[in-house]
């Protein structure tokens, strides 16, 4: 259902050519209103991609009337040229569609430092245009695909309301965010101002929380369209908690489609002094290649999920730290607990809980196991 | 030639028995004055190992008798007991060698979590003990590998007196301090102030700048001992760009010998506007898996090196940044430079040049490629 499962949104994808191979590349979602508030979330990346800079600025008018989207290129360090195609491409879409340019948003993704094929991603713009419907989510999601063996959607039923999304990023998953595109869109009547305030409620705790690889993308872009054509207002703790499941349903996606990996890990930082302590030491823990190999073995291997702790400013003792993988406590006050023999690591999920005894704040980082096959699928990226 | 090239030291390196497969795994290391000066520098992790906790009290006296150091086990993470054994392993070094326990200098390398079998290390003492040699230096540097494939001595030579050591690490490779346990020996007559401040000055750009893998260790340890055996006391910056000689080189060792990797991967940063922003983007650089595995592939994915860049804090425009791999400027004023397939990357060593564009401060920052060697080693290390 994607970004049509809400009222008032029409989508498409097509295959314009942008990839090599001819997989579809290009997608549009369009908000046929009443409504055309809107709000998005970025990369805190500073190198930023030409689509990100120019989204940006389209978003400060709280109104998005489409979304343009490719994947097959990032457009990102590409100089002056590059962000007179994001541009170009903002103006076909007016065009094509009757809107104004300056309510256009654009999102791509691929390989970085090299320029568009725009004789090929113009003409698709008015394909797509022409194959606009109701029912184009679905082609919209598969068309944002880069590395991503799976399409990536969801929906959240309010009563009377509907919140639904697209997602895209199977690598290159950090905080910051986690790297994506994302399209949500609802026909509740809400404006660009609690769009906002949802949008950033719901990524701080969910794609934020995402960190495959530690690396952060400069084309990251989460947006979210209201088009009121469901005439509803609903509570805002009631729209938050919709959008919010989105993000946090599309966020398990990503993780559970991260290239190579053989786990997905969730890391509960509990007991920490701050939630900012919490959220340091779990991306720290996520971040450590070598707990991640060794999860990846299928080695409990509590030490360095301590020596990982260990780096961080947040507030501990080290002997009263507590480690817990899979519901075997095997550290206890900072050594040696239950016997990790009896950790039981032969599934997907892998579960650490790491106690820091140093408060009552908690948080939640999901990252994965790494392995031989990200190595090769990276390696082999661009090549 | 190792620790006992300079005059005045004594060592050894024995099986004790701690590695279940026989392998050297305990070393000796005396001085024999008539100087004891000495300083040391340890890991900043948090969570540091019980010999950690031991030999930095040993150090506020200035002077260490003697150093013994095992691998097979890095008693870290042991608690009280962990302790006890360290306490216990310096009491037995004093014992036999009849020096004082408080001047006993103790270094463990390998499994976090695990107590050492102390029936085998201890009776191990008296072995090496009996075995010392003004020629054992080659013996100790072999009894603390680890994963190492060879073992690592390095020696400079002034006017009359001489700087050797000996350093294990092969992976854990990451600042402050990259992992490792180096002990340096020096004839030099030269005071414990005198030793730290030298000391200080070399690892901060040597073993602070090798960052293979990101991780940072509980067990670091970086040792200078002086004999004063010599009877010269050298001019300092003279001695001091010894001891920095000797750390450089023993740190390129280090990344030769990186776990699974197949590049050693040279990032200068030009053009900062301090130092320390220097280093931060050579530190962020060297941390990005993904473009760890691009040179694995011999990708020269510079759009890589940009992301990475983006996401520090130092002074520079995006559209100011300027990127060289292998002498080929790929990257221009952030953006498309030179043809990236002029970059020959067939050798082992890998060059990046990042021109940050911005003041006139440089940073070297040494790290590795990610392969699946690597995910292979660090996910079958502890089983």
């Amino acid at each position: 259902m994607s970004v049509t499962a809400a009222q008032g949104f029409t989508a498409a994808g097509i295959a314009a050519g942008i990839k090599e191979n001819g997989n579809p590349d290009l997608a549009l979602v369009v908000n046929n209103g009443p409504r055309l508030a809107a709000a998005g979330v970025f990369t805190s990346n500073r190198v930023k991609a030409a689509p990100v800079l120019w989204s940006e600025q389209v978003l400060r008018s709280g109104r998005i009337s489409a979304v343009v989207l490719n994947s097959g290129g990032a457009n990102a360090c590409t100089g002056p040229k590059g962000f007179q195609d994001t541009h170009a491409t903002a103006e076909k879409v007016a065009d094509v569609l009757g809107v104004n340019a300056a309510e256009v948003a654009v999102a791509s993704t691929g390989l970085i430092g090299v320029l568009l094929p725009m004789d090929k991603l113009l003409p698709g713009v008015d394909t797509a245009a022409a194959q606009l419907s109701e029912h184009g989510g679905e082609k919209a999601a598969i068309a944002i695909k880069t590395t991503d063996t799976v399409h990536k959607t969801s929906v959240a039923q309010g009563e009377g309301w509907t919140v639904g999304g697209m997602a895209k990023g199977a690598g290159m998953l950090a905080p910051g965010l986690a790297t994506m595109l994302v399209v949500l869109t609802t026909d509740a009547d809400v404006d660009a101002e609690t769009l906002d305030k949802a949008l950033r409620a719901a990524t701080r705790v969910t794609f934020d929380r995402v960190d495959s690889d530690g690396c952060m993308s400069t084309n990251d872009t989460v947006l979210l369209l209201a088009s009121g054509a469901s005439g509803i207002t609903p509570e805002y703790a009631e729209f938050a908690e919709a959008v919010r499941t989105v993000c946090d349903d599309l966020g398990q996606q990503l993780v559970r489609d991260a290239e190579g990996a053989s786990k997905d890990i969730k890391i509960e930082v509990i007991n920490a002094a701050t939630e900012d302590d919490a959220v340091e030491v779990g991306r720290s823990i996520a971040r450590n290649n070598l707990l991640k190999c060794a999860l990846h073995g299928e080695d409990p291997n509590w030490g360095r999920v301590l020596s990982a702790i260990g780096t961080t400013k947040a507030a501990f003792e080290p002997d009263r730290l507590n480690v817990a993988i899979n519901g075997v406590w095997v550290c206890k006050n900072g050594g040696v607990g239950e016997d990790r023999d009896k950790v039981d690591m032969r599934y997907r999920e892998v579960h650490i809980v790491a106690d820091l005894a140093a408060g009552s704040e908690t948080a939640t980082v999901w990252t994965n196991d790494l392995t031989a096959d990200y190595v090769h699928e990276n390696s082999a990226y661009s090549s």
